[in-house]
């Protein structure tokens, strides 16, 4: 405890850095309780064989990630000014990060807290990135990739828009990450997708498609409400401040959006299927969360409430339309994280508000608030740039992967299931043992 | 960030507002993680047929009613003095509310995070409600219900004892909701099970009983300890301050409430039924926690004990009781939101203590503290007053809704149940696909 | 609220206190709800005829020691001196506790919520101790144990480190319980199973053991990851103050031990085993927690990964081993949190530096760091002494429970399941009663 000379206790700014402390540690926890959702979203998408791989790998990836991202990660995104432009690309520094064991007078937070906020992030691209792998890809290319995703890829897009690099130059608006976190784990998913190719059984000869349900609805809707309450720490979290309560109005917005999703993919479902379908409105809610991650700080309430219920139907729309052109994506990640993300941080181009970049200091106003057009210039710049970069990085670590060591168990393993061919045993025995499942 | 001029960091009004508001806004991140526990409780209490429909239509109903308590709702709770004794009945103004994105030197909290808190308090009502709906009402009468009772029904109750209405004159001691949270919730799902009658297969032509068990009681035990960890949020948080430190005494009440309730059911339907029954004892540790609501600011640590060991054996009489009247309430929310709430509620008539009544400035003494019969008629006019609106107005909107568009799905869809009737598709498809269950 | 009389706000000492109250509170929050992981992680070690059980045992089990910890537990831990050099064996006082309603300024903390904290560790020991008991039990045996554990075993050795008892005085360097809480429960466990013996069909008549693989790896996956992040309130919330943000600090070592745990163990069981083996991994991430308990804030980063990494190897062998001496130890307590618990405590005898130790003004640095062989005798004498109680402890009670009640279920009803012989239904009706389950 350090408090003043004169026994009145701490100083103000001493307790200004205490708050900052415990709000972001708190959102740091929410934001890694996020995983519980993604254990819950994975495994309840997919089928009853492969689900103690798919909730089990969430675990050791976690355990990969935070080493890794703890070795070198960190060190890349923010470990200080690389110089002579380089700076622009990767910071260098803070390898093996070996922190201030406490905060100093006069510090926002200490950088122990924000390393836990910054690596719950990195968590978070990463469980989206799994999307694209589900079902059929080896578990040894889940290690290898983590390893490259967590130490360079995200590293390298959170550092340009987050650490000072060339998109923060640029006033690039990504409060929490549409673009960082969600845009560059689909993207990597995309990739893999592509590279795996579909499931057994997941289209037909004719291009048609067959719908490969997930075995556990209770699972699903459970993540998304996890996931949710995570998204507080995600979005509130990134004020990295408690200061005058702007954090509140991020978390204001983000109920908001999340709602938007939810009711408007409902909708959209039972209009056009005539049922409303769980699924789908269970990926409007996360399709809400991840449009609004970018703009929670930048529009107002109505706005947000409007970007929500575009990413609903968008949600919606784009699942269909991946299934159209023959990409498998078991867990909807390039729908849910890659679209919902793009809209996200496009909408900031539309939405944003004078008072509101004023108050977070990032950018400028939107389209419909008197801004013009640069804003959303810069953030289709950091769309396409990102999204691009995150796709190229990945689908050629996953390509070297593929033609060394293969990406893709065989079709055999793959029709028993990952459980019995990467783990030796099912997730449920007791419910596998005795019937022959070979559902699709 | 708004430091003092001086350079010495935020004032002490400022950094207590910034305290008040972290508290504030994760006992609202606490609450709306409830909804987590409804939705492993309702499926876990009911059949999988019904699993994916009783979990997805949480995350929608929380959806819309978030946007509809945002247009319309907070606005009739909190909305300003309507003037002229119209507010003794309800509030007026902040309809689609804009709050300010920072609060002021001098605010004991942002408003945004204040309509969050309140917000999570209007959807666990509402989802108390769906336990009379369970497994038999059709996804419509869900969605116009949640219109209704997030707009009028729940903001009208809650203004009247927490937005400054007609019962708060009176000085009705209701700390966090035992009243205008749980039983408004409950009253409502006594409308709904009433209109909508009793599942096929409950009861037989002779009057006698069948037992419809849920299918999952891993399941339903989780829920309850995500609503016993989430109500620390619920009850502490009605504090809406740091302050002192009482929201700590809130909490320690709380848990005590809990454990006597969950201790007393089991030890009752050992006694009574010979086996310990789980179900009642889950019930129990709620009803604990519903009791201990009303009264966690008010009740010194044994009297908490004590109105959760009674609120555990009430439980375990209800369930009975409402059984051998033919009510048919798949999730007990009239036993455990219903009559824990009434006891709650009274509890404070009884027991509540001058030195917390004066620090909670709410209110008299009880019966057994030197404080008369005048606080125990307080609170047993509010229960009265508003179990009876919350019943009588759900039971309107109920009836027209039945005789409009009706409440039930038909007999064949209810045998083969809701994730199929409503959804098109079974919430389990790989458990379910392959025999036919018929499980009543 | 208490402001200071100039108008001004809360003193600083007051808003130390309540940033203090607040964080406690929190942590003991997510304390609590790591009984979410436990049931999770119990049930899904085990098999579906136990489920509801297993599950619903939990919850009871919280409520009875919430009340036995409350009336008795808590005195003999912290109850203030009771003189005479017994203080160096109990605390005595504070029964019944009827703690303050409000802190005073100048005080740390509200005693409060430092009775819901450390009620909430004693609780998380005794589901510990649970895992010794599974799956054969008598519903009885766990009541009268959670009385005697809650009231005085985990009291006293708590007392001897925590409440300024004898260990406390040598300087025994146990930050958030890797002695107190685990190795406490785990040897609880160990006494238990061994006077329950092995479930039926755990070992054939040549020695040789067979694998009872638990129902649910969602579940346990999902136990791993809650227990994961209550383990930030476990540990960095045993600051008990936020202060310059050295909790911060306790957190981040934290999460590299978990990760070091679950990548040690995934690796060592791919290598050995041939198949990366999901529950292996899972139990070494909560070895890695369970080691990193006591270090937390005693140790480098570096050294943080290695404790973990050692723990995750370590919690291989263990269960081999346990197999191999024919201990039925069916959710692996004894090697999770018993041998990961003695390592963690001894790892503080090797990695403890001059630095934190000073920062945290416990004991002396550890043989790597200059403080010679003082520390590691320390905290070997805690171990054995603290270990040894609570195994003969337990055993004492459980042997005497044995002779008079009888421990275990008959062989029928541990054939049918304890839901049905205990509590008379089944967890998952629809799933069993449909098919004679008789997997073992």
């Amino acid at each position: 405890m350090a408090f003043a000379a004169d026994g009145d206790g701490p100083t103000n700014t001493m307790l200004d850095m205490g708050l900052n402390a415990l709000w972001i540690l708190i959102a740091g926890i929410l934001v890694l309780f996020m995983q519980g959702g993604f254990i819950l979203l994975e495994t309840g998408s997919t089928r009853m064989k492969n689900a103690g791989h798919v909730a089990g790998k969430t675990i050791f990836t976690v355990g990969l990630v935070s080493l890794v991202y703890w070795a070198v990660g960190y060190g890349f995104t923010f470990g200080g000014d690389a110089g002579d432009g380089l700076n622009k690309v990767l910071g260098l520094g803070n390898f093996f990060f070996n922190p201030a064991i406490v905060g100093s007078d006069g510090d926002s937070y200490p950088t122990t807290i924000f390393f836990i906020f910054q690596l719950a992030f990195a968590a978070v691209s990463l469980s989206i990135a799994w999307g694209g792998f589900a079902e059929r890809a080896k578990l040894s290319a889940y290690l290898i990739f983590t390893l490259i995703f967590g130490s360079v890829i995200y590293p390298v897009i959170a550092h340009w828009i987050w650490g000072g690099g060339w998109l923060a130059e640029d006033g690039a608006q990504d409060y929490a990450g549409s673009t960082v976190v969600h845009l560059t784990g689909a993207m990597a998913a995309f990739a893999a997708t592509i590279l795996l190719k579909p499931r057994i059984g997941k289209f037909n000869k004719d291009g048609s498609a067959n719908e490969i349900l997930g075995h556990n609805q209770v699972f699903t809707s459970l993540a998304v409400l996890i996931l949710w309450v995570g998204w507080f720490g995600f979005n509130a979290g990134s004020a990295v401040s408690v200061g005058d309560g702007f954090f509140g109005y991020v978390a204001f917005t983000t109920q908001l959006g999340a709602a938007g999703g939810a009711v408007a993919a409902l909708l959209i479902s039972w209009l056009v299927k005539g049922k409303a379908d769980i699924g789908v409105t269970l990926n409007g809610a996360l399709a809400g969360l991840v449009a609004i991650t970018a703009s929670c700080a930048f529009v107002d309430p109505w706005a947000a409430v409007v970007i929500g219920l575009v990413a609903g139907v968008l949600v919606f729309l784009c699942q269909m339309f991946f299934e159209k052109i023959r990409v498998d994506d078991p867990i909807a990640a390039m729908s849910v994280h890659g679209a919902a993300g793009v809209w996200g941080t496009l909408a900031n181009g539309f939405f944003a508000t004078k008072a509101l970049v004023e108050q977070v200091g990032v950018g400028q106003a939107g389209l419909f608030y008197g801004g013009g057009g640069h804003q959303l210039w810069v953030q289709f710049l950091s769309v396409v740039v990102c999204g691009g970069f995150a796709f190229a990085a990945s689908f050629v670590v996953l390509w070297i992967v593929k033609k060394v060591i293969g990406l893709r168990v065989t079709e055999e393993q793959e029709i028993i299931g990952l459980d019995l061919s990467e783990h030796g045993n099912y997730g449920y025995p007791e419910a596998l043992k005795k019937t022959n499942v070979t559902s699709m």
